[in-house]
């Protein structure tokens, strides 16, 4: 597949950040820097901005915070072409922590926001464009949207916002490719003057996938992160994107050296990937908080007793 | 998806054989039998029906010779009304070792062929009809099947064979759900008269979505392996097939507690899932072997190294 307008972002360090609060040495996130640069990733997120009034920096590491000075020690002597991108929660930012783009190394500020919490996002995201940043709305667990409200989030992004990608988060990896090509289709009929992106989880083993579709269906903004790191079951693979997308520009070597030296090494500090309790959540589509609790228990492994916890709450 | 014509097939211990020689103990088989049988699985495939002239017993386990007596052995005093399947390559079989339907506990052998032994293909698959047994010709490597050959060896399964069931399979997990949906679709055109089937192998973590792929396009047989358990990167993982569709008939319970007692020990004793070097062999639309020796040499780490070698043989 190769459209040009087609644009891969890198979340390593943002999703893989949820799985050690944030707390990545300089050098492993230089180090993503230099590869995803080498090959040709257009975007790497490098964190959240959150407000330190709201978190400690005493509990969480730099990259739950992304201070501009602390972006540009990443970055540093570094040859690149990929832009950098840092996400922002509604209701954990102070806009006053987010200076106008000619004073920061940042390119891009994407908004991630449940459908009901769209006009708070449509606030942020004007006021980021205002300063002079590329945007992004991330319309977060996707498989719990009820139609109409979903249909009226994207109606207002249009007409309201100043973002130029509305993305299809799947939070809770609970999609299969014909939920997904459905919301992809309807992103793109009511969404006319912005882009369509997409952002997996791989609980099913089908984040990569899901890009695929939304890819077939115009998608143009994908996320992927090395060796799929990410919260419980993590991402959609970047190397197998980079695999898959033809675009000459893309060199997937850096990648693979990437995950030899320091991916592999840190997938025995930190577990993400296909394990069985993440695959119960996406089938049930549940958030993952239950299933990562499981794993840090000494019951990490009872799957079946998990399953019958998370369907056994009477609902009426 | 609920479709009461689909029928799951497991082949944990046939495709997981190919990496321990087929030599697993008798519990475990058993164990993987009556999960099955509680999970409402239509079929188990046992192993390979290989002929003891070509292979020897002192160097492979008993499934690669799949004996109707050793199969007894492993269904006796289990409720069950999960089908045996075995599998015959073609020219590693006498057929003289396969007894009429009558005699034997096997209810399906499955003929697995490349295109240019299709014609070997329909004279055994042929032999086993009139001996009572349900059929399956399964065409390997489809990936690297040319055009016309393939149709042609599908007009001859639909006129020449006697096959129940005609699979496509990708061997080196190297389908994306595009041409998963090309190849189907014309399998459906040609063959009329018989049902078509899908086994993926999961090298690009598209096992399970190419199964879903096969099967909104009419493809009534899929199969899966407990864990994803096969060779190299393994298969479509069981639990998630039963997870997807929707017949009332499966219960996900015992996978899941199979996978707790039994895969997961076995997972630090045999390597098979997601690994860099299988997923550079299934973009490549290779063999996976390479990458098997990799795994078993120092290098096994050795990413891109091991994609330069691919790659860097001049080809004219």
């Amino acid at each position: 597949m190769f459209r040009e307008k087609i644009k891969v972002l890198d979340c390593t360090i943002r999703d893989g950040g949820l799985m050690n609060n944030h707390d990545f040495e300089l050098p492993f996130v230089r180090a993503v820097y230099k590869a995803l640069s080498e090959a040709g990733v257009d975007y790497m997120e490098m964190g959240y901005r959150n407000s330190k009034k709201l978190f400690s920096p005493k509990e969480f590491g730099k990259w739950k915070f992304c201070e501009d000075e602390d972006i540009k020690e990443v970055i540093d002597g570094i040859e690149s072409n990929t832009k950098i991108s840092i996400m922002v929660d509604v209701d954990r930012l102070d806009v006053k922590d987010v200076k106008p783009k000619k004073e920061s190394p940042v390119s891009m500020i994407r908004v991630a926001a449940y459908v009901k919490d769209i006009d708070k996002a449509i606030f942020l995201v004007n006021n980021f464009a205002d300063k002079g940043y590329e945007t992004t709305v991330n319309i977060m667990a996707i498989s719990r949207a009820l139609d109409n409200e979903l249909n009226e989030a994207l109606e207002q992004l249009e007409k309201e916002s100043k973002a130029n990608v509305i993305y299809i988060v799947d939070s809770f990896g609970a999609l299969y490719q014909e939920t997904t090509e459905f919301l992809i289709k309807k992103a793109k009929n009511i969404i006319k003057s912005k882009e369509i992106g997409f952002h997996g989880h791989n609980n099913q083993q089908l984040a990569f996938s899901n890009t695929i579709e939304s890819i077939i269906h115009d998608a143009n903004f994908v996320d992927g992160t090395v060796y799929g790191i990410g919260r419980a079951a993590g991402n959609c693979p970047l190397e197998l994107i980079l695999g898959f997308l033809k675009n000459p520009k893309f060199n997937i070597r850096p990648v693979l050296d990437l995950i030899s030296k320091e991916l592999i090494p840190l997938r025995d500090q930190i577990e993400w990937g296909y394990l069985i309790p993440y695959a119960i959540t996406g089938m049930l589509d549940e958030h993952p908080r239950t299933a990562m609790a499981l794993r840090k228990s000494v019951k990490k492994e009872n799957y079946r007793e998990f399953y019958e916890e998370l369907i056994d709450h009477a609902v009426e």
